[in-house]
Protein backbone atom coordinates (compact mmCIF):
# COMPACT_ATOMS: atom_id res chain seq x y z
CA UNK A 1 0.00 0.00 0.00
CA UNK A 2 1.24 3.55 -0.96
CA UNK A 3 1.43 5.96 1.92
CA UNK A 4 -1.26 8.76 2.23
CA UNK A 5 -0.46 12.36 0.53
CA UNK A 6 0.93 14.35 3.33
CA UNK A 7 1.29 17.52 4.48
CA UNK A 8 3.73 18.53 6.84
CA UNK A 9 3.71 22.08 8.18
CA UNK A 10 6.18 23.93 9.66
CA UNK A 11 4.79 26.95 12.02
CA UNK A 12 4.94 28.65 15.69
CA UNK A 13 1.46 27.92 16.31
CA UNK A 14 0.87 23.93 15.90
CA UNK A 15 -2.50 24.04 17.36
CA UNK A 16 -3.60 26.27 14.75
CA UNK A 17 -3.36 22.32 12.83
CA UNK A 18 -5.93 20.37 11.75
CA UNK A 19 -8.78 23.45 13.23
CA UNK A 20 -11.27 23.30 10.41
CA UNK A 21 -9.07 20.61 8.67
CA UNK A 22 -10.43 18.21 11.25
CA UNK A 23 -14.34 18.92 10.15
CA UNK A 24 -16.31 18.17 7.56
CA UNK A 25 -15.18 16.84 3.95
CA UNK A 26 -11.14 17.13 4.78
CA UNK A 27 -11.66 16.11 8.61
CA UNK A 28 -13.48 13.24 7.10
CA UNK A 29 -10.56 12.25 5.15
CA UNK A 30 -7.92 12.39 7.86
CA UNK A 31 -9.72 9.99 10.08
CA UNK A 32 -9.99 7.43 7.60
CA UNK A 33 -6.28 7.95 6.61
CA UNK A 34 -6.57 9.49 2.86
CA UNK A 35 -4.51 12.31 3.58
CA UNK A 36 -1.65 12.99 6.61
CA UNK A 37 -1.18 15.77 8.33
CA UNK A 38 2.19 16.60 10.43
CA UNK A 39 1.99 20.00 12.29
CA UNK A 40 5.90 20.52 12.82
CA UNK A 41 6.86 23.42 15.76
CA UNK A 42 9.55 25.59 14.28
CA UNK A 43 10.46 26.57 17.85
CA UNK A 44 11.72 23.20 18.95
CA UNK A 45 14.86 23.74 16.29
CA UNK A 46 15.98 27.39 17.82
CA UNK A 47 19.14 26.50 19.04
CA UNK A 48 19.62 29.06 22.50
CA UNK A 49 18.12 28.68 25.63
CA UNK A 50 15.58 31.40 25.32
CA UNK A 51 14.32 29.43 22.29
CA UNK A 52 14.47 32.31 20.07
CA UNK A 53 13.45 32.16 16.68
CA UNK A 54 13.50 35.83 15.22
CA UNK A 55 15.37 38.56 15.56
CA UNK A 56 15.47 42.62 14.68
CA UNK A 57 15.07 43.16 10.92
CA UNK A 58 19.01 43.81 9.81
CA UNK A 59 18.96 48.00 8.96
CA UNK A 60 16.08 48.80 11.10
CA UNK A 61 11.78 49.37 10.85
CA UNK A 62 9.57 47.64 13.01
CA UNK A 63 8.61 44.09 13.41
CA UNK A 64 11.05 40.85 13.79
CA UNK A 65 12.06 38.21 11.33
CA UNK A 66 12.54 35.05 11.47
CA UNK A 67 15.95 33.35 11.44
CA UNK A 68 17.43 31.54 8.54
CA UNK A 69 19.12 29.27 10.63
CA UNK A 70 16.49 28.25 12.36
CA UNK A 71 14.08 27.89 9.88
CA UNK A 72 16.97 25.95 7.89
CA UNK A 73 17.06 23.73 10.86
CA UNK A 74 13.76 23.07 11.00
CA UNK A 75 13.35 22.72 7.23
CA UNK A 76 16.12 19.92 7.15
CA UNK A 77 14.72 18.04 10.16
CA UNK A 78 11.39 17.09 8.40
CA UNK A 79 11.01 18.26 4.70
CA UNK A 80 11.04 15.21 2.10
CA UNK A 81 13.20 15.42 -1.27
CA UNK A 82 10.93 15.54 -3.99
CA UNK A 83 7.79 17.24 -2.55
CA UNK A 84 7.41 20.55 -2.95
CA UNK A 85 8.87 23.17 -0.22
CA UNK A 86 6.31 26.05 0.01
CA UNK A 87 6.58 29.78 1.55
CA UNK A 88 3.50 31.08 1.92
CA UNK A 89 4.01 35.10 1.52
CA UNK A 90 2.28 37.87 0.35
CA UNK A 91 5.78 37.74 -2.39
CA UNK A 92 4.46 34.74 -3.62
CA UNK A 93 3.13 34.11 -7.11
CA UNK A 94 -0.52 34.00 -6.24
CA UNK A 95 -2.06 30.65 -5.62
CA UNK A 96 -4.01 28.99 -8.81
CA UNK A 97 -6.71 26.39 -9.12
CA UNK A 98 -4.15 24.67 -11.55
CA UNK A 99 -1.46 24.33 -9.03
CA UNK A 100 -3.79 23.03 -6.69
CA UNK A 101 -4.56 20.24 -8.78
CA UNK A 102 -0.58 19.46 -9.47
CA UNK A 103 0.06 19.61 -5.71
CA UNK A 104 -2.93 16.47 -5.13
CA UNK A 105 -1.52 14.62 -7.78
CA UNK A 106 1.98 14.48 -5.94
CA UNK A 107 2.58 12.63 -2.61
CA UNK A 108 2.27 15.51 -0.45
CA UNK A 109 3.61 19.08 0.84
CA UNK A 110 5.51 20.80 2.98
CA UNK A 111 4.17 24.52 3.73
CA UNK A 112 6.19 26.96 5.82
CA UNK A 113 3.89 29.73 7.76
CA UNK A 114 5.95 32.76 8.39
CA UNK A 115 4.92 34.95 10.86
CA UNK A 116 6.11 38.57 12.21
CA UNK A 117 7.60 40.74 9.09
CA UNK A 118 8.49 37.27 7.24
CA UNK A 119 11.86 35.08 7.01
CA UNK A 120 15.51 35.90 6.66
CA UNK A 121 16.02 36.08 2.40
CA UNK A 122 18.90 33.99 2.62
CA UNK A 123 16.56 30.94 3.64
CA UNK A 124 14.23 31.60 1.17
CA UNK A 125 17.21 31.07 -1.91
CA UNK A 126 19.32 28.58 0.34
CA UNK A 127 16.27 26.29 0.51
CA UNK A 128 15.00 27.18 -2.85
CA UNK A 129 11.22 27.79 -1.68
CA UNK A 130 8.57 27.98 -3.95
CA UNK A 131 7.00 31.25 -2.48
CA UNK A 132 2.91 30.99 -3.01
CA UNK A 133 0.50 34.01 -1.95
CA UNK A 134 -3.10 33.56 -0.95
CA UNK A 135 -3.93 37.05 -3.08
CA UNK A 136 -3.27 40.79 -2.59
CA UNK A 137 -4.23 40.71 1.27
CA UNK A 138 -1.58 40.62 4.03
CA UNK A 139 -2.09 37.85 6.76
CA UNK A 140 -0.90 37.47 10.51
CA UNK A 141 0.82 34.51 9.47
CA UNK A 142 0.51 32.25 6.97
CA UNK A 143 -1.35 29.61 8.86
CA UNK A 144 -4.60 30.94 7.35
CA UNK A 145 -3.28 30.20 4.37
CA UNK A 146 -1.76 27.14 4.70
CA UNK A 147 -5.22 26.02 6.21
CA UNK A 148 -7.22 27.61 2.84
CA UNK A 149 -4.62 26.17 0.60
CA UNK A 150 -4.66 22.19 2.14
CA UNK A 151 -8.33 22.82 2.27
CA UNK A 152 -8.08 23.18 -1.87
CA UNK A 153 -6.01 20.25 -2.34
CA UNK A 154 -7.73 17.87 0.17
CA UNK A 155 -11.14 17.79 -1.47
CA UNK A 156 -9.24 16.96 -5.08
CA UNK A 157 -7.08 13.84 -3.41
CA UNK A 158 -8.93 10.24 -4.65
CA UNK A 159 -11.69 9.26 -2.44
CA UNK A 160 -12.24 12.36 -0.85
CA UNK A 161 -15.34 13.55 -3.09
CA UNK A 162 -17.93 11.31 -4.52
CA UNK A 163 -17.39 10.50 -7.99
CA UNK A 164 -20.30 12.83 -8.68
CA UNK A 165 -18.89 15.72 -7.06
CA UNK A 166 -15.36 15.36 -9.32
CA UNK A 167 -15.37 19.28 -9.43
CA UNK A 168 -14.80 19.41 -13.53
CA UNK A 169 -18.19 22.14 -14.10
CA UNK A 170 -16.51 24.57 -11.37
CA UNK A 171 -15.03 27.92 -11.23
CA UNK A 172 -11.61 28.09 -12.78
CA UNK A 173 -11.40 24.83 -14.00
CA UNK A 174 -13.29 25.43 -17.05
CA UNK A 175 -11.13 29.09 -17.52
CA UNK A 176 -15.31 30.39 -16.44
CA UNK A 177 -16.08 31.07 -13.58
CA UNK A 178 -19.53 29.03 -12.71
CA UNK A 179 -23.34 29.62 -13.96
CA UNK A 180 -25.43 30.69 -11.31
CA UNK A 181 -27.51 27.70 -9.00
CA UNK A 182 -31.14 27.41 -8.62
CA UNK A 183 -32.72 24.67 -6.48
CA UNK A 184 -36.43 24.66 -4.55
CA UNK A 185 -39.00 26.19 -3.57
CA UNK A 186 -39.90 26.86 -7.23
CA UNK A 187 -41.08 30.54 -6.20
CA UNK A 188 -38.93 32.64 -3.42
CA UNK A 189 -40.12 36.10 -2.69
CA UNK A 190 -41.68 36.17 -6.28
CA UNK A 191 -38.62 35.29 -7.98
CA UNK A 192 -38.91 32.76 -10.16
CA UNK A 193 -36.27 29.97 -11.05
CA UNK A 194 -35.51 30.74 -14.58
CA UNK A 195 -37.83 28.62 -17.26
CA UNK A 196 -35.09 26.82 -18.88
CA UNK A 197 -33.69 25.09 -16.03
CA UNK A 198 -37.40 23.25 -15.56
CA UNK A 199 -38.04 22.57 -18.99
CA UNK A 200 -36.32 19.17 -19.24
CA UNK A 201 -34.08 20.23 -22.31
CA UNK A 202 -30.65 19.48 -21.39
CA UNK A 203 -29.21 20.83 -24.75
CA UNK A 204 -30.82 24.23 -23.81
CA UNK A 205 -29.87 23.88 -20.18
CA UNK A 206 -26.20 23.30 -21.11
CA UNK A 207 -26.10 26.48 -23.44
CA UNK A 208 -27.38 29.01 -20.66
CA UNK A 209 -25.15 27.60 -18.44
CA UNK A 210 -22.81 28.13 -20.86
CA UNK A 211 -23.62 31.22 -21.64
CA UNK A 212 -24.06 32.47 -18.30
CA UNK A 213 -20.79 31.06 -17.44
CA UNK A 214 -19.38 33.90 -19.86
CA UNK A 215 -21.31 36.53 -19.34
CA UNK A 216 -20.87 36.69 -15.58
CA UNK A 217 -16.79 35.93 -16.26
CA UNK A 218 -16.84 38.69 -18.90
CA UNK A 219 -18.94 41.42 -16.57
CA UNK A 220 -16.93 40.56 -13.53
CA UNK A 221 -13.45 39.41 -14.27
CA UNK A 222 -12.53 40.53 -17.20
CA UNK A 223 -8.52 39.55 -16.30
CA UNK A 224 -9.91 35.87 -16.58
CA UNK A 225 -11.89 36.42 -19.41
CA UNK A 226 -8.97 37.37 -21.79
CA UNK A 227 -6.89 34.48 -20.78
CA UNK A 228 -10.00 32.25 -21.64
CA UNK A 229 -10.12 33.59 -25.15
CA UNK A 230 -6.47 33.34 -25.37
CA UNK A 231 -6.23 29.47 -24.58
CA UNK A 232 -8.48 28.78 -27.01
CA UNK A 233 -6.91 31.04 -29.55
CA UNK A 234 -4.00 29.04 -28.73
CA UNK A 235 -6.32 25.41 -28.62
CA UNK A 236 -7.49 26.37 -32.02
CA UNK A 237 -4.37 27.04 -34.07
CA UNK A 238 -2.95 23.72 -32.42
CA UNK A 239 -5.74 21.66 -33.87
CA UNK A 240 -5.12 23.38 -37.55
CA UNK B 1 -18.33 52.72 25.70
CA UNK B 2 -18.65 52.09 21.83
CA UNK B 3 -19.60 47.98 21.08
CA UNK B 4 -16.49 45.89 19.66
CA UNK B 5 -16.07 45.37 15.80
CA UNK B 6 -18.20 42.20 15.08
CA UNK B 7 -18.33 39.19 12.95
CA UNK B 8 -20.83 37.74 12.48
CA UNK B 9 -20.41 34.14 10.39
CA UNK B 10 -23.46 32.15 8.94
CA UNK B 11 -22.49 28.40 7.85
CA UNK B 12 -22.90 25.00 8.51
CA UNK B 13 -19.78 24.63 10.33
CA UNK B 14 -19.94 26.95 13.25
CA UNK B 15 -17.75 24.48 15.08
CA UNK B 16 -14.51 25.99 12.81
CA UNK B 17 -14.78 29.13 14.53
CA UNK B 18 -12.72 30.19 16.01
CA UNK B 19 -10.28 27.60 14.85
CA UNK B 20 -7.38 29.70 14.34
CA UNK B 21 -8.54 32.86 15.40
CA UNK B 22 -8.37 31.54 19.01
CA UNK B 23 -4.92 31.61 18.98
CA UNK B 24 -2.45 34.21 18.29
CA UNK B 25 -3.16 37.83 17.64
CA UNK B 26 -6.52 37.56 16.94
CA UNK B 27 -6.86 34.96 19.91
CA UNK B 28 -5.65 37.69 22.20
CA UNK B 29 -7.51 40.03 20.75
CA UNK B 30 -10.66 38.28 20.84
CA UNK B 31 -10.28 37.36 24.81
CA UNK B 32 -9.59 40.71 25.59
CA UNK B 33 -12.60 41.67 23.77
CA UNK B 34 -10.99 44.46 20.72
CA UNK B 35 -13.70 41.95 18.50
CA UNK B 36 -16.21 40.14 18.71
CA UNK B 37 -16.93 36.60 16.49
CA UNK B 38 -20.72 34.87 16.21
CA UNK B 39 -20.64 31.38 14.18
CA UNK B 40 -24.47 31.27 13.81
CA UNK B 41 -25.38 27.62 12.70
CA UNK B 42 -27.32 28.02 9.35
CA UNK B 43 -29.26 24.78 10.14
CA UNK B 44 -31.16 26.26 12.61
CA UNK B 45 -32.99 28.31 10.02
CA UNK B 46 -34.53 25.12 8.44
CA UNK B 47 -38.35 24.63 8.61
CA UNK B 48 -38.67 21.03 7.78
CA UNK B 49 -38.58 18.23 10.05
CA UNK B 50 -34.93 17.01 8.52
CA UNK B 51 -33.87 20.22 8.80
CA UNK B 52 -32.59 20.19 5.12
CA UNK B 53 -30.62 23.22 3.96
CA UNK B 54 -30.29 22.44 0.66
CA UNK B 55 -31.83 20.12 -2.38
CA UNK B 56 -30.78 18.70 -6.03
CA UNK B 57 -29.62 21.84 -8.88
CA UNK B 58 -33.16 22.97 -10.93
CA UNK B 59 -31.61 22.09 -14.34
CA UNK B 60 -29.92 18.80 -13.18
CA UNK B 61 -26.08 18.40 -12.50
CA UNK B 62 -23.69 17.47 -9.55
CA UNK B 63 -23.71 18.46 -6.04
CA UNK B 64 -26.98 20.02 -3.93
CA UNK B 65 -27.52 24.12 -3.76
CA UNK B 66 -28.57 25.48 -0.59
CA UNK B 67 -31.96 26.72 -0.49
CA UNK B 68 -32.92 30.69 -0.55
CA UNK B 69 -35.39 30.59 2.07
CA UNK B 70 -33.32 28.82 4.59
CA UNK B 71 -30.38 31.24 4.14
CA UNK B 72 -33.07 34.62 3.94
CA UNK B 73 -34.11 33.51 7.27
CA UNK B 74 -30.54 32.90 8.79
CA UNK B 75 -29.70 36.08 7.00
CA UNK B 76 -33.02 38.28 8.40
CA UNK B 77 -32.32 36.95 11.90
CA UNK B 78 -29.12 37.78 12.30
CA UNK B 79 -27.61 40.52 9.77
CA UNK B 80 -27.04 44.16 11.40
CA UNK B 81 -28.74 47.02 8.59
CA UNK B 82 -25.44 49.20 7.55
CA UNK B 83 -22.70 46.40 7.65
CA UNK B 84 -21.84 44.76 4.85
CA UNK B 85 -22.77 40.80 4.01
CA UNK B 86 -20.52 39.38 2.29
CA UNK B 87 -21.13 35.90 0.23
CA UNK B 88 -17.81 33.94 0.52
CA UNK B 89 -17.67 32.53 -3.17
CA UNK B 90 -15.19 31.81 -6.08
CA UNK B 91 -17.69 33.94 -8.72
CA UNK B 92 -16.80 37.24 -6.57
CA UNK B 93 -14.48 40.28 -6.26
CA UNK B 94 -11.18 38.83 -5.35
CA UNK B 95 -9.94 39.81 -2.04
CA UNK B 96 -7.72 43.46 -1.62
CA UNK B 97 -5.88 45.18 1.04
CA UNK B 98 -7.63 48.18 0.50
CA UNK B 99 -11.22 46.16 1.01
CA UNK B 100 -9.72 44.95 4.12
CA UNK B 101 -8.71 48.13 5.54
CA UNK B 102 -12.26 49.02 4.82
CA UNK B 103 -14.00 46.11 6.57
CA UNK B 104 -11.93 47.41 9.49
CA UNK B 105 -13.24 50.96 9.75
CA UNK B 106 -16.75 49.58 9.60
CA UNK B 107 -18.16 48.32 12.88
CA UNK B 108 -18.34 44.54 12.08
CA UNK B 109 -19.32 42.41 9.13
CA UNK B 110 -21.86 39.58 8.22
CA UNK B 111 -19.98 36.63 6.68
CA UNK B 112 -22.02 34.20 4.65
CA UNK B 113 -20.19 30.70 4.11
CA UNK B 114 -21.48 28.44 1.07
CA UNK B 115 -21.18 24.98 1.13
CA UNK B 116 -22.15 22.26 -1.91
CA UNK B 117 -22.29 23.95 -5.26
CA UNK B 118 -23.42 27.12 -3.39
CA UNK B 119 -26.48 29.45 -2.81
CA UNK B 120 -29.29 29.56 -4.85
CA UNK B 121 -28.62 32.81 -6.84
CA UNK B 122 -32.38 34.62 -5.58
CA UNK B 123 -31.06 34.95 -2.37
CA UNK B 124 -27.83 36.26 -3.22
CA UNK B 125 -29.57 38.66 -5.67
CA UNK B 126 -32.72 39.05 -3.08
CA UNK B 127 -30.25 40.15 0.02
CA UNK B 128 -28.11 42.35 -1.93
CA UNK B 129 -24.70 40.12 -1.25
CA UNK B 130 -21.43 41.15 -1.75
CA UNK B 131 -19.39 38.17 -3.24
CA UNK B 132 -15.91 37.97 -2.64
CA UNK B 133 -13.49 35.60 -3.70
CA UNK B 134 -10.23 34.62 -1.94
CA UNK B 135 -8.60 33.80 -4.86
CA UNK B 136 -8.78 31.76 -8.16
CA UNK B 137 -9.50 28.05 -6.56
CA UNK B 138 -11.79 26.15 -4.69
CA UNK B 139 -12.03 25.54 -1.37
CA UNK B 140 -14.89 23.05 0.31
CA UNK B 141 -16.79 25.92 1.72
CA UNK B 142 -16.71 29.54 2.62
CA UNK B 143 -15.23 28.53 6.29
CA UNK B 144 -11.20 28.94 4.83
CA UNK B 145 -12.19 32.20 3.21
CA UNK B 146 -14.10 33.67 6.25
CA UNK B 147 -10.97 32.92 8.40
CA UNK B 148 -8.15 33.98 6.38
CA UNK B 149 -10.58 37.40 5.67
CA UNK B 150 -10.99 37.75 9.48
CA UNK B 151 -7.65 37.39 10.44
CA UNK B 152 -6.46 39.88 7.86
CA UNK B 153 -8.91 42.67 8.63
CA UNK B 154 -9.02 42.20 12.86
CA UNK B 155 -4.87 42.54 12.78
CA UNK B 156 -6.03 46.21 11.37
CA UNK B 157 -8.46 47.03 14.37
CA UNK B 158 -7.41 50.01 16.66
CA UNK B 159 -5.18 48.25 19.55
CA UNK B 160 -4.60 44.38 17.87
CA UNK B 161 -1.08 45.30 16.13
CA UNK B 162 1.86 47.49 18.48
CA UNK B 163 2.07 50.85 17.14
CA UNK B 164 5.37 49.72 15.78
CA UNK B 165 4.01 47.22 13.49
CA UNK B 166 1.07 49.50 12.07
CA UNK B 167 1.76 47.49 8.94
CA UNK B 168 2.16 50.91 6.77
CA UNK B 169 5.52 49.31 4.95
CA UNK B 170 3.92 45.81 4.32
CA UNK B 171 3.07 44.63 1.09
CA UNK B 172 -0.10 45.59 -0.93
CA UNK B 173 -0.12 48.96 1.43
CA UNK B 174 2.11 50.82 -1.00
CA UNK B 175 1.15 49.03 -4.31
CA UNK B 176 4.33 46.97 -4.45
CA UNK B 177 5.31 43.65 -3.33
CA UNK B 178 7.49 44.12 0.48
CA UNK B 179 11.47 44.32 -0.27
CA UNK B 180 13.52 41.76 1.11
CA UNK B 181 14.25 40.92 5.07
CA UNK B 182 17.38 40.04 7.37
CA UNK B 183 18.26 39.53 10.80
CA UNK B 184 21.10 37.82 12.76
CA UNK B 185 23.34 36.00 11.98
CA UNK B 186 25.85 37.75 10.13
CA UNK B 187 26.37 35.36 8.05
CA UNK B 188 23.88 32.13 6.90
CA UNK B 189 25.93 29.00 5.41
CA UNK B 190 28.53 31.56 3.24
CA UNK B 191 25.50 34.16 2.44
CA UNK B 192 26.35 37.48 3.95
CA UNK B 193 23.66 40.14 5.25
CA UNK B 194 23.84 42.63 2.34
CA UNK B 195 26.10 45.73 3.10
CA UNK B 196 23.80 48.19 2.72
CA UNK B 197 21.61 46.76 5.56
CA UNK B 198 24.42 47.15 8.48
CA UNK B 199 26.00 50.28 6.53
CA UNK B 200 23.78 52.66 9.75
CA UNK B 201 22.98 55.18 6.50
CA UNK B 202 19.54 55.33 6.38
CA UNK B 203 19.14 57.17 3.42
CA UNK B 204 20.56 54.66 1.78
CA UNK B 205 19.21 51.51 3.70
CA UNK B 206 15.84 53.30 2.68
CA UNK B 207 16.97 53.88 -1.57
CA UNK B 208 17.81 50.22 -1.71
CA UNK B 209 14.54 48.46 0.28
CA UNK B 210 12.44 50.65 -2.34
CA UNK B 211 14.63 49.42 -5.00
CA UNK B 212 13.95 46.23 -3.97
CA UNK B 213 10.37 46.01 -3.62
CA UNK B 214 10.12 47.89 -6.75
CA UNK B 215 12.59 44.95 -8.40
CA UNK B 216 10.87 41.77 -7.03
CA UNK B 217 7.13 43.69 -8.10
CA UNK B 218 8.30 44.36 -11.53
CA UNK B 219 9.84 40.47 -11.85
CA UNK B 220 6.78 38.45 -10.16
CA UNK B 221 3.91 40.83 -10.35
CA UNK B 222 3.83 42.67 -13.82
CA UNK B 223 -0.07 43.06 -13.34
CA UNK B 224 0.73 44.98 -9.71
CA UNK B 225 3.42 46.82 -11.07
CA UNK B 226 1.13 48.47 -14.42
CA UNK B 227 -1.31 49.56 -11.67
CA UNK B 228 1.55 50.93 -9.51
CA UNK B 229 2.60 53.02 -12.34
CA UNK B 230 -0.72 54.08 -12.96
CA UNK B 231 -1.50 54.98 -9.64
CA UNK B 232 1.96 56.97 -9.63
CA UNK B 233 0.19 59.00 -13.16
CA UNK B 234 -2.45 59.53 -11.69
CA UNK B 235 -1.50 60.84 -8.54
CA UNK B 236 1.24 63.22 -10.29
CA UNK B 237 -1.56 65.10 -12.46
CA UNK B 238 -3.57 65.64 -9.56
CA UNK B 239 -0.91 67.70 -8.38
CA UNK B 240 -0.16 69.70 -11.52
Amino acid sequence: MSEAWTACVLTLFPDMFPGPLGLSLAGRALASGLWRLDAVDIRGFATDRHRSVDDTPSGGGAGMVMRADVVAAAVDAVHEAGRPLIYLSPRGKPLTQARVRELAQGSGVTLLCGRFEGLDQRVIEGRIMEEISLGDFILSGGEPAALALLDAVVRLLPGVMGKEASGEDESFESGLLEYPHYTRPQIFEGREIPAVLTSGDHGKIEAWRRAEAEKVTKERRPDLWEKFLEAGAKDSRKSD
